[in-house]
């Protein structure tokens, strides 16, 4: 049976009598040392606070010995957070997080089913602060009052969510006793209050990598319960990557496994039960449409299917209102369908045959919508994103003599890995050329790999364990790393026999515009 | 080396570099775990809360990396409570603690020696709501609010002794890292919140017996820092009780050890290494001058020795100046005198031929300071308080088979057994007719307990053994005890075999008398 980060348990206790006159405290410990259900017969020790004991007190003297014990745990022993009158084992909730710079989303999780009851995201009030992390970062920079502001935002921001998703489910997300936090080492420093300089300056020090388990009330979060953070790698290897690490299970996988995530940053991780290598660098924005001129996230409006037929480029509006931007698996598909269709080389140029080919004053453009173009310097950007994502994954694979044929699972994380077609995806290089079943989109293995940690403590040694297995490569050591990365610039490679399913398919184009 | 519950480790760090860009977390902890004061190699986990990681964090950066680490025990683990720039490990004070209901005492403590460096005594605040322990009892009896203003008095009573202690020392009491208290298990429960009305009501099963470590601030107590209360056996077996064995050492001996504590209540223990008998009794207030017409504390104006030669009584006043009421040790020696000059029978009844002898409203009297009275009446209590006292002893030695003669130390705990001067004791029979210098005025062995557990931390496993080991004898279901009462209740005894030194006394007196 996996243990979680909180427990719930009915006590039967007997009323102090002359033959029994132990202690409220006593009763309560050892009706839960009686109890299969909290300690298999052991003896845990059970931390009782004053407040908490005295309000204990109030419950078993005026609504009954029969009560529900609420025990959190503080990253060393249970605390008993409350007694609860009757018994209301069954309603028992925690959170996880996913906590990121743009977006906070939070589930509200049934301990005894494991089920989600609730799901919720909002907008990280942080970004009031800086849209990016690196405005936040150096807003804070030698100003502890703008990081106690920045922690309050965090804080409000995990607020609303606990507010919505009560409204939402009808449990009270406020009377959870454990909340289980992902997010990269800058958002883990802000939200605890601390400076995240060191994330961003040599020697990439960091106040820690490792945070204690916590009080809710420690962080200004109304809620009496703890709060434990996933320990993070390194500056840019934040605890959202182990968390991926614990969703996805690579670290006992058999096969070698490849971990994309491409968010505002790209983290990278290859490895399965023998070994495990991890590296970032600055992959993510221009994938998810960041950089392009046009590029907005998947939302109402973006551009997310392109396809092309007869000559004609036909896109798919989320919404189905009308364009008024592309995201990253529209623009995957449009580079595609370009490249398959021949209006766009192997190195990325835009060729003047192409159907809504323009001429602008930034150079070739695609007007992919009305009024919406794709430049070439869109291209160019995107390629070398890509470019870096994949040189990253071929240098890793290299590292152990290994070549992309030997990928037993490729993980896309994210809403980009979700949207992404894969077909596309390998046809512009940015997927390897292998079976597509082993092209996996795993979505937020963040938060998911906090519900994980929330429903299973033992987790936690897991992530220690996995954090001790991890080599960090630092790709800008790496000497042919920028030779590699032109390489891997053009579409879907400089070296098309590692895409077979491309050259197939651009010889079946060939012969269907033959006929 | 013994390990007290609070730490100051100096710490000279490394700032971070290229080739050690480890957290600052990790590298306090590192600090630490190489430090040979801390752990003497073992890598102790230690715990370190935002908010602290964050003002360490400061420090390290703005004043350097050579830091003093501030280390509190949390029950579990060790907390890093604060770092302090420089080498500040020789400023290393912690706070001991009796919690009476009267009086509360406390001692600033130089955890690095063990000297004490100050000690400040005040009312306990809580006397504004009740004399006596039983009034605050039914003060708070069904009031939650109530609780909380006495949970404050005791809380006001503390930080006005931390502030009176930083005065007095120069020492900064507030940045101590914990504070061991001993009380009684009612004044423990109203410290911490709690309900005490378990202590007084049948079945006196009481909050609890062993309160959790706690911090400071849930008491409202204005130090970061932790707080260890003695756990206590019984409602009216206290953990001053427990603090006074840890004080003697009685646990730990060899000698039969009879060790009473008379307070507002009377508490007594017998045994040594093989065995413990724990016994509480109402034997305190009289014997303490509580009941007494001109009974009163010592303090000035209190007559604290009686002589008597040629006829004649003489008292001695604390301060000098005019008699104002008689405590404890005076009432020992003007009972002890009327008794040996036979102006007083073995029953205790005044005779009329004592020099100061009147006769009042209430029966026969002894004026023994100008219009000062002590009555027959007061006689009686006095010498039913001994005999309960005496009889609480005897019993307990009667229960292993052993006789008075077998005791090796006999302890009287408390002001009231420093002042009582042993002949007198002896003579009317509160003290066994032992060797003088086995009886043994340890003095307040409540703090002192606390004072070593303070500078001792395996002493709470030692407290916690002792608790095992006792057996609570209840002298309420001893059958024969009023019978054995009565016979103490005579002045020494009715058997007067027991007391041959008193015999030898009186035969002496007699002959002098002759002469």
């Amino acid at each position: 049976m996996t243990e979680g980060w909180s427990k719930k348990v009915f006590l039967r206790l007997e009323p102090p009598s002359p033959e029994d006159p132990a202690s409220l405290q006593e009763r309560i410990l050892k009706g839960l040392s009686g109890s299969a259900s909290f300690s298999e017969g052991r003896r845990e020790p059970v931390r009782i606070r004053p407040a908490v004991l005295g309000e204990a007190g109030e419950i078993l003297k005026q609504q009954g010995w029969e009560v529900t014990a609420v025990l959190g745990f503080d990253g060393d022993v249970w605390e008993l957070l409350r007694l609860e009158a009757g018994d209301t084992a069954k309603e028992h909730y925690g959170l996880c997080v996913d906590l990121g710079s743009t977006t906070i989303l939070m589930e509200l999780v049934d301990m005894n089913t494991g089920e989600v009851r609730g799901r919720e995201s909002t907008f990280n009030p942080q970004i009031a602060f800086g849209e990016d992390i690196l405005t936040r970062i150096f807003y804070t920079k030698d100003r502890p009052e703008h990081r106690v502001e920045l922690q309050k935002a965090a804080a409000e921001g995990l607020r609303e969510l606990m507010e919505h998703l009560s409204e939402k489910t009808g449990a009270d997300a406020f009377s959870c006793a454990s909340m289980i936090l992902s997010g990269n080492t800058t958002m883990i420093h802000f939200l605890l209050g601390l400076d995240a300089f060191g994330v961003f300056q040599s020697p990439y020090a960091v106040e820690t990598l490792a945070p204690d388990v916590c009080r809710g009330e420690e962080l200004g979060l109304p809620f009496k319960g703890f709060v434990y953070c996933y320990p993070a790698l390194a500056n840019y290897l934040g605890g959202d990557i182990v968390s991926g690490m614990i969703a996805t299970g690579i670290p006992d996988r058999e096969e070698i496994c490849v971990f994309l995530d491409v968010g505002t940053n790209g983290e990278l991780i290859v490895g399965n039960k023998d070994f495990l290598l991890a590296g970032a660098g600055a992959a993510g924005p221009a994938l998810e449409g960041g950089v392009v001129h046009t590029g907005m996230r998947a939302s109402k409006g973006a551009v997310d299917r392109v396809s092309a037929s007869e000559g004609q480029l036909r896109v798919h509006v989320i919404g189905e209102g009308q364009a008024e931007g592309i995201c990253g698996s529209g623009i995957v598909d449009l580079l595609s369908e370009l490249f398959l269709n021949g209006w766009m080389d192997i190195r990325g140029r835009i060729g003047e045959d192409a159907p809504p080919a323009v001429k602008t004053p930034e150079g070739m453009a695609v007007e992919y919508a009305p009024g919406l173009y794709f430049y070439q310097s869109d291209v160019d950007e995107f390629l070398k994103t890509k470019a870096a994502a994949m040189t990253m994954v071929e240098y890793m694979m290299g590292l152990i003599g290994l070549s992309m044929e030997e990928v037993g699972r490729f993980y896309v994380a994210g809403a980009f890995g979700t949207h992404i077609d894969k077909e596309s995806g390998v046809t512009i290089g940015m997927y390897p050329d292998i079976d597509r079943e082993k092209i996996i989109s795993p979505g937020n293995t963040s938060l998911l790999g906090a519900r994980k940690m929330l429903l299973e403590r033992s987790a936690r040694e897991k992530a220690a364990e996995i954090l001790e297995r991890m080599e960090y490569v630092q790709f800008g050591a790496v000497e042919d790393f920028i030779h590699r990365m032109a390489a891997a610039r053009a579409v879907p490679h400089t070296d098309l026999q590692r895409f077979p399913s491309v050259v197939k398919k651009l010889e079946e184009r060939m012969k269907n515009k033959g006929c």
